[in-house]
């Protein structure tokens, strides 16, 4: 049975997604709508209890958490090198895997959701206001990310091979244009971003999610 | 030269730190006093540019962040099966603990410093509240899984030995009696959190860092 992963288009979800693709084996994207809701109702509850998507199935068994289906792909796909084989170098991509996961992507959420952590809506917008100031400081440590890595002489953020980080990236920058941050800010990154969706298959995967890479509208 | 541990009391660095305990290796754990904000001062600074605990130093390298340094010790110590070696095994554990790390501590640190997540103090009143009451409902998701592994016949979180989900575990229902949340409400938590604390190795950190086990008190 192939691998299936529920994916909601535009979201975090886009990891996963992009490297299931890149393995060029048969697996099965099934389409959640979370901005109809569908996240909440009982066929979607009954897989994930959380209501949230990235989620994988394999053989029946569920498995959540962006962190550990990259980790559960790359032991399951070994040749595809999406984490390091060697101990530190892994470290070294899980450290801003976990930091983009833990860090950058939930302080998006308080931009775009601040109902997920507060009820009263009248502090939303000192929410939205103060996340955006460090959501623009978290995007220029990324750009820090991406021109070191460069120095290295990698041409991905992880290394030699295109992997989950790369992935990320594209992601927190794009929802960074959803917030009225302009990518072009950011000249090192965004054009990693770009690089990356050319990848054949990760330009799949936006045709797919019917993306536009850069949602910015200035003035 | 033996791994250096960077920690502070009572903080996330707690799970790290009873990890490097179980192996019986020598390693340096060295205290930051972040009531003290040494954590923002150069000394520290120069370690980790984030200024959080945990810090792992091996010979040099440095690694943060809880979820890499867990993986980092699981693959340095195999013999003490922090994390499962099965592939499916090893993501269920990653997937409690990533959410323990992306979502649970998260809504702590909204209670315990929600300077982090908005600059006016008009609104830390709203976020303690709210997040008080979200912390209340994860740390019953929390006493499901432990019950969920009891049923299983496991002894521990993870599975059949002591691992991260227990000392995470035992640190955000502490952190939750600081917060003002009885750990009796959820028995079974309370219990395998009680059984956690008295593994030798945990007990010797717990001395080191001085903690208690529950700070609640009614009224
Ligand atoms: N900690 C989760 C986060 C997943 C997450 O935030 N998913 C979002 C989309 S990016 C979601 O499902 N949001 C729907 C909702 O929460 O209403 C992970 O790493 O997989
Ligand atoms: N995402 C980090 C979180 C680390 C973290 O939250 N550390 C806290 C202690 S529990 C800290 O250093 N707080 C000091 C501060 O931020 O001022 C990890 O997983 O290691």
């Amino acid at each position: 049975m192939p691998l299936k992963l529920y994916y909601a288009p535009g979201a975090c979800s886009f990891v996963p997604h992009t490297l299931l693709e890149a393995t060029g084996e048969p697996y099965e994207p099934l389409m959640v709508k979370i901005h109809k809701g569908e996240h909440y109702e009982p066929p979607y509850k009954s897989v994930n209890p959380r209501s949230q998507v990235p989620t994988l199935v394999d053989e029946g068994e569920v498995i959540t958490q962006i962190v550990a289906i990259v980790n559960y792909l790359a032991e399951r796909f070994p040749r595809m090198g999406f984490l390091p084989a060697e101990p530190l170098a892994k470290a070294r991509v899980l450290e801003t895997l976990a930091w983009m996961n833990n860090t950058v992507h939930p302080t998006f959420t308080h931009i775009f959701m601040p109902q997920k952590f507060a009820d009263n809506p009248a502090v939303h917008g000192d929410l939205k206001r103060y996340n955006t100031q460090l959501y623009r400081g978290m995007l220029g440590e990324l750009q820090a990310l991406a021109a070191a890595a460069q120095a290295r002489g990698w041409a991905w953020l992880g290394g030699e091979r295109f992997g989950p980080l790369d992935a990320y990236a594209l992601t927190l920058l794009r929802w960074g244009s959803i917030a009225g941050i302009d990518p072009a800010g950011f000249p090192v990154l965004w054009a990693a971003v770009q690089r990356t969706a050319a990848l054949p298959h990760v330009a799949r995967v936006i045709e797919r999610e019917r993306l536009q890479l850069n949602l910015y509208r200035p003035g």
